[in-house]
C-alpha cells in the first residue's frame, strides 16, 4: 500500500466521510450488542483460560496490513466476545461497573479531539475545562467560598490539583508533594542527602491496615520503602484505624530518627468500604505537624450526597485528597484526581522545560507527574454537568440503600454472616452452614471470657483447645468460601469478589466474600438470587468437605460441634 | 429525578437503545465536523484566552441535572469549537497529531467494554490482548526468535513490559526497576539505608543535554534528585550526546561515592529528533556495568521502517526501552509502553494484594506502577493489525521524506537557516534576514579561528568584540523568532513550535522553530506555504526591530554589518 492509498483509505477526507459513518455504526452496534449482552453469555463467555490464551498467542509481529472489516470482525469474535460484562447488574464484585451511556459520547468526542493536556498549544478549551473541573472537585472536598474559585480558577500560578490516570498516580503525587515540602532539598539533591541534613535515618507513612496497596507501591517508588508503610491495627468490625494504636505509634516514633511523613486516612477502603474517623485523624496530624492525606478514591463520591457526606467529615482538613472519577462517579476509565488544600502545595513539584511548559505559562503540564495526557477531565466535566449534584446524590443514595438491603438479606439468612460493618456501598460476608453462626458466636464469647479470666493452667489449656477448634472451623470456612467464590465466577451468572480479613476474628485470617453493589441496575431481587446461588453452591461444597470433619480428631470439639 | 427515572433515562435498556443510536450519531457528526474543520476556523478559533477563560470560570459546583441535549450543544459551542485542530495538516508543531479514523472505532469500543486491565476478573480477553501487544512491541525492539514469544507470551511469572499512560510513567517504571535491581534493599527499606549499605552517598543518571524533562521529574520522584541527572554536552549540530564527554564523566565518578544508576540514550529527542549513538552507549554501559535505558518514546516508530530502523541500531542492547503509541504510532491518546530486555527485570517491582492480584495470578496489575487502567493496549493491537509493519513503514518513510523535503526548502531559502541535523522527522530552523546566513558563517569562522590562534592581548580583544557582536545578533534573532512563532500561532493558519538550543552556537542560547511533520496529510506545498507565511511575518517584525540596530552603538560591528 503506498502512502496515497493509505491516506485515502484511512485518514479523513470528504471522500470517505460516509464510510466513516458506516464503520462507526458497526462499532456502535457491536458496543450495544455487548452492553445489552445480546450473546446471552452471562458475565463472560465460558471459554477456558488456555483456549483464550491460544487465541492471542501468535508472537509474530503483524507484517501485512489487514482489511478493517476483517480486523473488526476478529475483534468482535475474540476481544469483545470474551470481555467481562462489568456493567452487568449481576457483576457486583469490583469498583469497575456500569456507566451512563453518555460516557460513550464523551469518549468518542475525546478521541476525535485528541487534545493533549500537557500544553495549551495542544489543548485550548481543554485546559480550561480541566481547570474548572478540578475546581469543582476541590469545592466538593474543601468547600471554599465560590468567590475563591472564580478568582483563582485559571491563575497560572495556582494549581488546586492534578487530573491523573487513576488513584495510584494521585497517591504518588500527593506523597511526592508531602515529601518535597517536608525536605526542601529532596527534589533537587535526592533523599539520602535531604534526610541526612534533617537528621533523620528514614521515613515512614502511617495508615490503617485497610490501606490500599498503592500506598506501598508509592512508598517503594519514592525511596521511602514498602516496609516503611507502618500498618496500624484496625478496630475489629468497623475496620477503622485504631486511634489509640496510631497515637501510640506516633509517640514511639516521636523522638526517633524516623520521620513520620504522612498519616493516610482511608475513605472507603477497597476491602470493606470502611471510612476512618477523618476528623480525629486530622486532629492527630495537626497536633503532631504531620501531613494528612486522604485516599478517597472510592468514598469521595459520598460527598455528592447530602445524606451521606457526613461519613467523610474531616476530609476538608486533609492536606491532600485523592478521588477517582472512574469508580463511584460512574465515569468510564480512566479518570483520577488529586487535590490539595493549600493552593501553593503543588509548587513543590512545579517544573518547566524549554520546549514545553515555559515558566509562567498556563500549560497544565507544569505540575503533573504525567506528561502527555488524554483529555479525561472532559468526561468528568460532562458527567457533572448532565447529572449535577442532585443526579449524583440519587445514584449514591440508591447504591448505599441497596447495600443496606443486602446486609439485611445476609443477616436474615441462616447461612450467611456479615463480616464487617456496612458503612457505605461495600459489604463483606461469608457463607457458613446453618447453625454455625450461633455456635461461632458462643465460641467467640467463651474464648473472650477465658482470655479475660484465665489464671490457672487448666484455664489456659481449655483456651488453647478452644482456639484450636476456632482455627479448624476458620480453615474449613475459608476453604469453603474460596471454592464457592471460584465456582460462582466460573458459572458466569454473577460475580462477587473475595478477600482475606484478619479483622473478623483477630488473629485468624478469614476469607470473606466482597460485594460492591453500585450498579444502579442491580436490584434487591438480583441480590437475593446471588445469595441463593451461593447458598446452593455452599451446601454442595459442604457435602464434599464433610468427610474431612468425620475423619478429623474431634476430641474436645464438642464445644463447637456438640457431643458426638 | 428519582432513581427509576435516572435509570430509564441514562442507563442502557431495550427501551432507550434507539435513543443511544441517535445521540451517538450526533456525537459522530460533531466529531467529523471538528475533524473536517467545517467551521473553517483554521487551527483554532480566534477567541482570546481571557474570553475562553471566562467561558469556564464558573466555580460553582453544578447542582441541578441538565438535559443531555443542552450539555451536548454547550460542549459543541465551547469545548469542541475552541479545541486545537491537532490533526490539521498545517499543525506541524508537536508530537500530537492525526490518527487514522479507525482510532475512533477502537476508542468507542474501549469505552463500551470499560475493561479494567489491573485484573483478569475485569479484563478477560483484554489481559491477553495486552500481553500479545507487549510481546509484539518487545519483538520490534529486541527481535528475539518467534519461539521465545510463543512460549512465554502469557506465562504469569514473566512480564516483558508494561503498558502505561505515557512515556513519563514508562521512564519512571524503567528507572524504578534499575534502582531496585541495583540496590536490593531499596524497595523495602528505602533509599537512604540502601545507599548507605552499598557505601554510596548519592546516585546519578547520565544523559545527553537533549534528554526529555521527564527524566528529571522521575529522578525527583525516585529520591535521586533532579540535580542528579548529569546532562552531558551534545555534539554541536547533530545533538547526539558526546561520547568522549560521557566517558570522562564516568571516569571522574568511577571511584567516587556517587553511584551511576543509568545511562539514558535518546532515540528521537523532543527538541531536535536527534538519536544518540545507541551502539556506542551500549558499549560504554556494558563496560562499566551501568543500566542502559533508551527513551524511544518518539523514535521507536522508526523501527517499523526497514529503511530507517538502522538509525536505532543498538537499541536491542538496552536494558529498558520506552515507546509511545500515542506519538509516532498514530494512536489517539493515551498509550505508552516500557519494555525490558531481561524478562525477569520487572520482578523488581512485582507486588500483590489480598483482594486483587493474588500471587501467582495472571493479573496484569502485578508489575504495573499504575493500578486501575483503561484498555489502551487494545488501540495498539488494533492499529498493528490493520496497518501491519508494511503500512506503518509507509507512514514512517513518508514522514521522514517530508521532513527531508522541508530541510531542502529551508536550505534553499535565503531567509532560513537549519539549526540542527535532520535525522528523522523533527527539524529545527530559524528565520533570519537575507544575507545574514553567510555573514553569520563568516563570523563563526573568524571566532573559531581567533579562539584557536589567539595568543596576544590584541587577539583576545578582537575576539571579545566579535563575541559581543555575535551575542547581539543572536539576541535580535531570538527576539525575532519568538515573535514570529507567536504571531503565526495567533494567526491560526499553521503552527510550528519553538525551543531554545545552546547547541547551535555553543554558549549562545539560540531560539529555533521546531517542526514535527508527521501528519501524512501534510504536503510539500503546505510546508512551502508555512515558510512563506513565516517569511512575511519575519520581514514585518524585522521592520519594527530595525530602529534598534540604528540606535545601537555599532562601533566595531562592521565585522557583521559591514562599514556604516
Amino acid at each position: 500500500m503506498d502512502i496515497e492509498d493509505l491516506k485515502k483509505k484511512y485518514f479523513l477526507s470528504p471522500t470517505n466521510e460516509k464510510e466513516i459513518f458506516q464503520w462507526m455504526e458497526k462499532a456502535l452496534q457491536m458496543s450495544i450488542a455487548f452492553l445489552a449482552n445480546r450473546g446471552g453469555w452471562g458475565l463472560h463467555s465460558d471459554i477456558s483460560l488456555p483456549e483464550l490464551e491460544s487465541m492471542f498467542s501468535d508472537g509474530d509481529f503483524p507484517e501485512k496490513p489487514a482489511e478493517l472489516q476483517a480486523v473488526l470482525q476478529e475483534t468482535f469474535d475474540t476481544v469483545i466476545r470474551h470481555s467481562v460484562h462489568v456493567s452487568n447488574p449481576n457483576f457486583i464484585g469490583h469498583m469497575t461497573g456500569a456507566s451512563p451511556y453518555f460516557g460513550l459520547i464523551v469518549d468518542l468526542l475525546t478521541s476525535a479531539l485528541n487534545q493533549n493536556l500537557v500544553k495549551i498549544e495542544t489543548a485550548l478549551s481543554g485546559s480550561f475545562v480541566e481547570g474548572q473541573t478540578t475546581a469543582w472537585l476541590h469545592s466538593l472536598v474543601y468547600k471554599k467560598p465560590s468567590a475563591f474559585y472564580s478568582q483563582i480558577l485559571h491563575n497560572p500560578n495556582i494549581a488546586l490539583g492534578n487530573v491523573t490516570s487513576g488513584g495510584t498516580i494521585g497517591n504518588l503525587t500527593a506523597l511526592t508533594v508531602a515529601r518535597n515540602l517536608k525536605f526542601p532539598r529532596v527534589a533537587q539533591e535526592g533523599l539520602a542527602k535531604a534526610l541526612n541534613a534533617a537528621g533523620y535515618e528514614d521515613i515512614c507513612i502511617l495508615a490503617g491496615k485497610r490501606v490500599h496497596y498503592s500506598i506501598q507501591k508509592v512508598a517503594g517508588v519514592l525511596g521511602i520503602g514498602t516496609n516503611q508503610v507502618f500498618e496500624i491495627p484496625v478496630e475489629k468490625y468497623s475496620n477503622k484505624v485504631s486511634l489509640s494504636e496510631l497515637k501510640n505509634t506516633i509517640l514511639k516514633l516521636k523522638n526517633s530518627k524516623t520521620c513520620i511523613l504522612a498519616i493516610v486516612g482511608i475513605a472507603g477502603s477497597t476491602e470493606t468500604g470502611s471510612i476512618d474517623d477523618l476528623n480525629s485523624l486530622a486532629d492527630i496530624a495537626e497536633e503532631n505537624g504531620i501531613w494528612f492525606h486522604v485516599d478517597a478514591a472510592w468514598g469521595g463520591a459520598l460527598l455528592l450526597s447530602p445524606t451521606h457526606q457526613k461519613l467523610l467529615n474531616g476530609i476538608q482538613r486533609a492536606d491532600s485528597v485523592v478521588i477517582d472519577g472512574h469508580k463511584a462517579f460512574y465515569v468510564p476509565l480512566a479518570h483520577g484526581a488529586v487535590l490539595f488544600r493549600d493552593e501553593s502545595a503543588l509548587d513543590a513539584i512545579r517544573h518547566c522545560a524549554r520546549y514545553i511548559i515555559r515558566s509562567g505559562s498556563v500549560d497544565l503540564g507544569r505540575t503533573s507527574l504525567e506528561g502527555s495526557r488524554r483529555f479525561n477531565s472532559f468526561k468528568m466535566w460532562f458527567f457533572l454537568k448532565v447529572l449535577g449534584r442532585e443526579g449524583y446524590a440519587t445514584l449514591v443514595d440508591s447504591s448505599v440503600k441497596l447495600t443496606e438491603r443486602f446486609a439485611e438479606l445476609i443477616n436474615l439468612h441462616p447461612c450467611f454472616e456479615q463480616t464487617s460493618a456496612q458503612e457505605s456501598n461495600i459489604l463483606t460476608y461469608r457463607f457458613l452452614p446453618t447453625g454455625w453462626k450461633q455456635r461461632l458466636d458462643t465460641l467467640r464469647q467463651k474464648i473472650e471470657y477465658a482470655r479475660n479470666t484465665q489464671d490457672t493452667l487448666k484455664g489456659s489449656e481449655e483456651l488453647e483447645k478452644m482456639l484450636l477448634v476456632f482455627s479448624f472451623v476458620t480453615t474449613i470456612l475459608n476453604e469453603l468460601n474460596i471454592e464457592l467464590q471460584k465456582k460462582q465466577r466460573q458459572a458466569g451468572k454473577s460475580f462477587v469478589s473475595r478477600t482475606t480479613l484478619e479483622s473478623v476474628d483477630s488473629g485468624f485470617d478469614t476469607v470473606v466474600l466482597r460485594a460492591v453493589p453500585f450498579n444502579p441496575l442491580t436490584t434487591p431481587t438480583i441480590l437475593t438470587e446471588i445469595l441463593f446461588e451461593q447458598e446452593v453452591l455452599g451446601e454442595d461444597i459442604l457435602k464434599k468437605l464433610l468427610p474431612r470433619f468425620n475423619s478429623a480428631n474431634l476430641d474436645g470439639f464438642d464445644v463447637f460441634f456438640g457431643s458426638p
